[in-house]
């Protein structure tokens, strides 16, 4: 019995092609300079084959973004808050530093000019938004968190000033960084 | 005695209407949108006239948030660090929220692809950094503030989350949100 090609899978893994070509070049040259063009050239792909399966760059790069966080920044829950935020906070730090940061990076400007970016930056935003809340939520529940707090403003509270220093000041951040912050915003600030 | 005209005075009468109109096209049709050329249509100028004093449109916008911030979000010293950081946040709040917040917004974008706005918005950031950074510093001496934490993180601290929500998220704030915002770092979220 002769074995056949499986289309299927052939249509995978050019996919996956394309994907990582886009994730390099966003890396070795910046978002605006990534055009289909070169994602194509890179991938060795036709432009017509990346146009069958996406409207944009951006739609392209938000297909990586969304595996990132299907696969490596799900919310666990071990039944301690402390300890699940700092896992879940801590990949979001290594990930922001590592390729996808530049990618991320790349979408949120874009998102500001460009409509596609900014539909699918708001669904990635929103997705880890309710996730955090519901860990959160439960958290109020067993009395680790204040049942007082608005959540949407805690989750601001955990993930806005990583936000802050990499998107904003740029500083480069010691490894232990959320584990200082959450210990500050949980214990408090005040002696 | 025959008034003459002051042509120091009409030089910073021009160039008050060219950073008007630049921050007036930036809340009506973007950062983006906001050229040279329709500057100086809208400031009734040549476009020379505006090349004589900036080199570009980010030039001119950060004449603006340079302005604003030596005017309008000053760091108070009253001796009670809580009721400065309210007073000074929720300005920052309220700019955000007006057409300051438009041109802003239009420039650290542009920040991540144009030189002149990265030179310029790490300029006034790092200004607004230190500042806050001697305010919290003052504290910790006189022991309003926790003595052990890295005062760059408690800057991320408080200004992350008004960056997060205003920035990335989008959602609507309420007036309080800062005293919220404050009250829960400072106090701790911990029940």
């Amino acid at each position: 019995m002769s074995r056949r090609p499986d289309p299927t899978r052939r249509s995978e893994q050019s996919r996956q092609a394309i994907v990582s070509a886009a994730v390099d070049l966003c890396v070795e040259i910046g978002y605006a300079a990534t055009t289909i063009e070169a994602i194509a050239a890179r991938a060795g792909v036709g432009k017509q084959t990346i146009y069958r399966w996406w409207p944009s760059k951006a739609a392209v790069l938000l297909e990586h973004m969304t595996r990132v966080r299907e696969t490596q920044i799900g919310f666990p829950d071990t039944g301690d808050l402390r300890v699940d935020l700092l896992a879940q906070t801590s990949a979001v730090q290594g990930l922001f530093a590592s390729d996808t940061g530049a990618v991320w990076r790349g979408l949120l400007i874009a998102a500001l000019s460009d409509d596609v970016a900014a539909d699918g930056v708001r669904t990635l935003l929103q997705a880890a938004v309710v996730e955090a809340k519901g860990r959160l939520a439960t958290a109020q529940k067993t009395g680790e968190l204040r049942a007082d707090v608005d959540l949407d403003m805690v989750v601001e509270i955990i993930y806005g000033p990583l936000y802050h220093a990499w998107l904003l000041t740029g500083r480069p951040l010691p490894e232990a960084y959320m584990e200082e912050v959450l210990s500050s915003v949980f214990d408090g600030l005040r002696p």
